[in-house]
């Protein structure tokens, strides 16, 4: 077989009747060797391919993945697809699915895996090692870096070591060699949390407990680190205009194009707002037509600015540096920093136009102070945008850049038409 | 103390003096605090405190970092600096950093630690618990889901799990336990290859080879997830403008202007290109003013098709779906939809112009021509971009979304001038 990514590249160039081919013809021989081609691929594109599989041929390959990855791929589907298929797989394994479908993809529930280690506390260290032994080769998937000692309600009460099970007396018991300090996440734990916790401690793995303490799941560090580089790459899809960081070009025509056009349409009014400004002035353009070579450097260059200085609030925001309450901060950094920028770049585009246009006298001074101006509403814009958005729940990678765009183009017109009306007529 | 995100937040807040001044009192009376204080932070954040430290300072906090930060910090710092505070740490653990600063930051040597166990193949399994019971403290902070087993030279030449080190009998030699097929990762293994090695074989670490095949050090799979998901901030802060995607608000206000004009003055030059084309048909606004109008609502709407274009190719080429020759590929997805897109749209705006200025004939339909044309042709530019760039070994998140904004505003100004004084004239 090849190597997985040149697997999973060759796949991407298949249409996607050819991949529902291939993979429906794989569920029924080799089941496990379409899982593992499954797991190659970013959820959403792996739930694009499975919608389009026969349930049977779907619920195989489920039967075959891993937990957290078979969460990770059915929570993409519709409601009635996700139906179909459970009805087709094992029926204790998909009422464990069914369980924890309920959780949401970026939390300790929908990370988890059920794969793990539990013994009760009273169990002694030999009987321990002698149900490894019996059972390596069911164990042989499982993570088994810790045991996790829990009493007969289940409850979590502990967490053995796999070093301190190897130097343990075999007459031991779980309860007497367990750590006291097990930490533990709440299945509705957020993933920011989660990468806190298995930072600060430097664990490998952290047991999951519901509202009544049960153990009900384990999330490995590598799935959280996963989820956090995979909800990174989204974001910066979705400052592109991608809704929901999910597009592939493996993805249906219609797919795409409807996707794309839902992120266009409302782009139109926006930028229709800012325009109205401009057809406000029509008749300044008229009598100075030099005015519309510099309206879209003047909107141009603000929106580069206020785009540095969301992309700095973005980036302190997800290292944890910055809150959405920290908004007199930002405005506090950002107006030095503006003015400092606006007036350099102002008089560059000053010095240019008076060079282009010479006749066009005071266009120079017009552009230079607009900019200026511009300049520092944009970058308080673009820094205090996210925070805003972050502060009434709105995922700020999708909408940030449309809704400053449409303030610093409205600003930069307005500043430039209403000050060149006032000075060059 | 306050939990690790609060610390971080905390001390973002302080000036860069008062952070000044805070690590060097630590330095001094706890460096394994300061230490941990300095590891919450990213690299470059980190340096820019680390500068401003004494050398004596500096040493005593990296003497107490983890192997791969103090390695990730330091090279982020000016070659003098380093020197510096090197010639303070103790020599040996001096000579090892210096040995790891030679490799780049996201290769295997950048990445590996030096705090692993390593044992020779004729030891027995009783020799290597005795061992490691003896080392305890020593080991506290070392990983140890391994024992990697060399020859007397030095080479690796098997790995055992901590699982069947507790299996074995005492008396067995390493030799006869080990896992044949050991993998390894060079040291100037790159991300992606690391990424893909420890996700095909799901192992937590990957010994880290020189070129004479003996072990230098392992690289843990989480030390992997966190440089990706950094790697995917960074080229979100860098599609936003910010050079190496490394400003953060507590650094000094003339090291962000500089850096930040440094992106800003060549965005000037690439905006008078695509403005010249307006400067070049004046006479035409002159004519029919409401053209300055639809002039940024042409750029702006095919900007953002671009954009969307140029998210996608971004994302498959992270993902390894898309690889920089598949330019056909890319224009023959792209075409179809941005014809489509691009005349939904076109006939939106020309329906828009005729609603508000009814009297300028024909505009509509200039409008709704241009826009269509250039949307195919954004989206074609947009998704190709990205691997020219990366043919040519440029970073493409930092360079593509300019370069693009000028093509395609080029395009948009040009056609509906060209068009506007062809029909409209």
């Amino acid at each position: 077989m090849l190597p997985p990514e040149e697997t999973a590249y060759t796949i991407a160039q298949l249409s996607e009747q050819q991949q529902t081919r291939m993979l429906s013809q794989l569920a029924t021989v080799q089941p496990e060797l379409a899982a593992n081609l499954i797991e190659l691929f970013a959820d959403d594109h792996a739930a694009d391919m499975m919608e389009e599989l026969p349930a049977e041929a779907a619920a195989a390959i489920f039967d075959e993945m891993d937990s957290d990855d078979q969460t990770d791929v059915l929570s993409e589907l519709d409601d009635e697809d996700i139906e179909a298929i459970l009805r087709q797989m094992d029926p204790q394994q998909a009422d464990e699915t069914r369980q924890r479908l309920q959780y949401d993809e970026d939390t300790a529930g929908g990370l988890m895996i059920s794969e793990y280690l539990a013994y009760r506390k009273d169990q002694r260290v030999d009987e321990v090692i002698s149900d490894m032994r019996a059972n390596a080769d069911k164990y042989q998937d499982y993570q088994v870096l810790y045991v996790y000692v829990v009493d007969s309600r289940e409850h979590l009460v502990g967490v053995v070591t796999m070093r301190s099970l190897l130097f343990a007396p075999p007459d031991r018991r779980l309860m007497d060699i367990k750590l006291l300090d097990a930490i533990t996440a709440p299945v509705d734990a957020e993933l920011d949390t989660l990468e806190d916790l298995v930072d600060r401690h430097d664990y490998a793995a952290v047991p999951v407990v519901d509202a009544d303490s049960r153990l009900v799941g384990v999330v490995m560090r590598s799935a959280i680190k996963t989820a956090i580089s995979e909800r990174s790459e989204e974001n910066l899809a979705k400052f592109g205009g991608i809704i929901g960081g999910e597009e592939l070009r493996s993805m249906s025509l219609n797919t795409r194009t409807v996707r794309r056009l839902a992120f266009l349409c409302p782009n139109i009014a926006l930028f229709m707002i800012s325009v109205s400004v401009i057809a406000f002035y029509e008749p300044v353009i008229a009598d100075i037509p030099a005015l519309a070579i510099f309206l879209p450097l003047i909107a141009g260059m603000s929106g580069a600015c206020g785009y540095q200085s969301m992309a700095v609030s973005m980036r302190e925001l997800t290292l944890g540096l910055l809150r959405p309450h920290d908004l007199r901060r930002v405005v506090a950094k950002e107006l030095t920093m503006g003015a400092i920028n606006g007036a350099v770049i102002g008089i560059v585009i000053g010095l240019l136009a008076w060079t282009m246009r010479p006749e066009a006298q005071r266009l120079g001074l017009v552009l230079a102070i607009a900019f200026t101006i511009n300049c520092v509403f944009s970058v308080i814009v673009g820094g205090t945008l996210p925070l805003l958005f972050k502060r009434i729940k709105v995922d700020p990678a999708m909408l940030s850049g449309p809704v400053m765009t449409t303030f610093i183009d409205a600003g930069g017109f307005l500043l430039t038409l209403l000050l060149a009306s006032a000075i060059m007529l």
